[in-house]
């Protein structure tokens, strides 16, 4: 059997402020570092170890990532840091505050924007300076990799190379790994794992902070997932997850 | 022209308690971290940027990298850390405070096995808790690789493969390279980039968290290096460098 653990990244600076956030760098607040030591803790209570560390290329999740590796004092972990992990890239939304862009666009657009499988934001022009083609964390990036805008659909389909040619075979050689990554590449992780509906996975919200642990068999298929932590708390989310993977 | 950037890990607990310490996995403190800022702020002040930093697998020199990439806003660029930067393995000496061992094997034994260049320190038994092979992140390393003490000679021996075959190619690549490190693995490298005798490289001392930058030619021969930082630091810095290049 194999374990693998996926964290969501703490509260940002730019959920606080109700914010489109994609590949904009922000920081974890406070709460989000009380989040990362929380996850960490549980992780430590649970026995859990680490041989490799997967995560973005952005600072809320390596800093929730870092935050964890030194509490378990497991600094000297490998990490991988990827694009591919990178939440959905927001296009032209990224810094919009959500309620002035739903009194913009209308509340059902906006929800549009963020709940549909397929339907991406609006696009950067490339002369747009948060177009990822300004930034040097990026400059490996192909012309066709790098996003004006992403979709749910078009996220998932970019994250999944990702597990298949790094992740899943450090699993199968043995290796116990650590994901700490966003709400929607990790969506995309969870929709291959559970085998869920374009449909069901829109509406699958994991928690910040709390580890989600898969244990895979040899041929890495989920034998079951759960959360750490308060089981009250654990189980809410759990069944959450259920609940959506049933698609209702 | 290439340019590569070395700085030594501020003070660490152990340096504070003037005890030998070698493999132990102690933290900076706060003078340590302090240091660490400082070293960042002149690397920023200088306009310099990295692509690639390489460090050890103790958490004195990850934790002084994190603090300089997290004070540059670099903390997306690729890390990799391996054993062959570590310290110096102190051997039996491990944990001894350094005062009561000079009244134990006399003042010149204990110099010795500081400062001479290739007289090793008491090895340990491979019973010893402090042996590596008992340590999980040692887990890929050979018996013939796992130190049970070390020489400076030893320890420069091990370093340098990674040199060659790691970090030099990146150099030629074009990547701007940043190695957070250790006193005597940072030794190895200058002694070889400034091809100084085995006498000069032990009176080399390369101050604590003071960015060490060296320019080079197509060739990665030296064309010159400096301290960043207070002019009369780094020139006094630099003298004595260039002092103990000469033997003298």
């Amino acid at each position: 059997m194999h374990t693998l653990v996926l964290i969501r990244h703490g509260q940002s600076e730019w959920n606080l402020e109700n914010r489109f956030t994609g590949w904009t760098d922000v920081d974890l607040t406070a709460q989000g570092v009380d989040e990362a030591v929380s996850g960490a803790n549980l992780l430590k209570e649970g026995g859990f170890s680490f041989d490799m560390a997967h995560t973005s290329l952005l600072k809320r999740a390596i800093r929730t990532l870092w935050i964890v590796l030194d509490e378990m004092d497991l600094m000297w972990l490998p990490v991988a840091r990827t694009w591919r992990l990178n939440e959905r890239h927001y296009g032209a939304l990224q810094g919009l505050n959500k309620a002035e862009t739903a009194e913009k666009y209308g509340d059902e657009q906006v929800f549009v924007w963020r709940r549909s499988f397929d339907t991406p934001p609006p696009e950067l022009d490339p002369g747009d300076e948060r177009f990822p083609g300004h930034d040097p964390r990026y400059a490996s990036l192909s012309g066709d990799e790098l996003p004006r805008c992403e979709s749910l659909k078009t996220t998932i389909d970019r994250t999944m190379p990702y597990w298949f040619e790094t992740v899943a075979p450090q699993i199968r050689e043995g290796k116990r790994v650590l994901i700490v990554a966003h709400g929607n590449s990790l969506r995309g992780l969870v929709k291959y794992l559970d085998d869920m509906s374009d449909e069901a996975i829109t509406k699958l919200n994991i928690p910040t902070g709390l580890p989600l642990v898969y244990e895979l068999d040899d041929d890495l298929k989920p034998i079951r997932h759960y959360y750490l932590g308060d089981p009250e708390a654990a189980a809410k989310a759990a069944q959450a997850v259920a609940n959506q993977a049933k698609g209702g």
